[in-house]
């Protein structure tokens, strides 16, 4: 059970109506600007999963509408189509009466998923978790209390933690929660959200999402978490982050692509 | 004016009822199964343009709820929230009382966007149209009445088409309207569908979409469109398949994933 970790109490919705729910968003999942984006999703996705037949979270598109606060919010679920292998709905995330975001998502049974594999890509490099670099040192970030949740692990300091970006908006890491809760397929749509944006390589002070999509590919083992993060297309300011989540046993496991606004 | 092209008549909506479209899907964009995913993509963004204070569709998600068949079809819009830069609103596609595809879309004036541009990768590799090979030759395929609509060019025959699939599920192609209608914004959006599926090369006989986000990401110039189309996880009989779409100065304007299934 996972009842008692962290993200399980922090996601928690209560049903107070059909369709409706009740959930308080926290402020342990803050990064620049406020509660996690990925974070806010993960609740949606609790409330979706309540009226879903099928477990895992497959595809999920989520639209930031607005700005979150620590607070209480309601999320209101509508179930699109359910079929024999898919199930498809929406969640609304209302703030004070105004729609903070909307989540659309299919559920399946990952357990069920049997067909081909076929794997063109090798995984991201990276050193044993033991032999890479905690990014804080075991410190804590007071404005960016989503570090005290979720821990990394790099091959190389990032260049704009020293004040010198690369110019490079890439890089891989490890990442898992902090208090040993291991990542499932409702987890990973909030992890490929957890790190700092590649963007911040180029010199951006962050990003503000417009959108964000998550594929989720397979259920991960317990453990690290290995990541492929990268943005190749900053056009106008809007730019693309690709996120590619790699399990223990070497299998991706998810895959998402933000679209982004240079601040 | 581009209203007398073939893309604009078969995508037309009317207005029927506030926030309620008619709308005719034609058996003229027919793909493997029957009427192309971008096709009807690009009927529910129509109707949300109505709605919508911005011109360009920015980031669009759609999910492919049930298939579609040539026929009358009822377009539903919500505008979720209007900002000073981004409207989002959303569209169902509804079949005989039934919803076929669930489109969530952020509208923008791509003209105003002002921010940084930096770009990572390379345009697609291809020889000049004129030097590459026409997929078709000028024939018709009767069950692909798409490929009535949209011609191709190659650098090479792919290996499907003479039954030796080549096991890499990648390719470049250009592609425009056959026409001589012009992409614009919204046109990015069915065309990043309007291609064969990758995983033919992997001998797959097609792909089920279950889910599609695009962004778009500049305004092309006339002219043919350079793709890049690649597939790098087949896991399950899940995969992605990335489509960008570049224009004649070599702008990257539009970015894909689907995200399908195997048949």
């Amino acid at each position: 059970m996972t009842v008692d970790h962290e993200f399980d109490i922090d996601t928690r919705v209560s049903p107070v109506a059909p369709n409706e729910y009740a959930a308080t968003v926290t402020d342990r999942w803050n990064a620049l600007g406020g509660p996690n984006g990925g974070y806010l999703v993960a609740i949606c996705l609790q409330a979706l999963r309540h009226t879903m037949p099928f477990p895992d979270p497959l595809a999920i598109s989520a639209f930031f509408l607005r700005p979150a606060a620590p607070g209480p919010a309601t999320i209101t679920t509508e179930l699109a189509r359910s079929g024999r292998r898919l199930a498809t709905g929406a969640a609304r995330l209302m703030q004070e009466g105004r729609e903070v975001m909307r989540v659309t998502a299919s559920f399946t049974d990952l357990a069920l998923a049997e067909g081909r594999t076929l794997v063109f890509a090798d995984k991201p490099m990276l050193p044993p978790p033991h032999d890479a670099i905690d990014l804080l040192g075991g410190r804590s970030m007071p404005a960016l209390s989503l570090t005290d949740r979720v821990e990394y692990r790099l091959a190389t300091m990032p260049g704009w933690v020293q004040g010198k970006p690369t110019g490079d908006p890439s890089m891989n890491l490890w990442l898992r929660f902090k208090d040993g809760r291991d990542a499932d397929s409702l987890a990973l749509a909030m992890l490929v959200d957890a790190a700092w944006p590649a963007v911040m390589e180029i010199g951006a002070a962050g990003s503000v999402t417009v959108e964000m999509t998550v594929h989720v590919r397979a259920r991960p083992v317990p453990g690290w978490l290995a990541c492929r993060i990268s943005t190749r297309y900053v056009i106008g300011g809007y730019h693309e982050e690709d996120f590619e989540i790699w399990d223990a046993t070497g299998t991706l496991v998810a895959q998402s692509r933000q679209l982004g606004l240079l601040p």
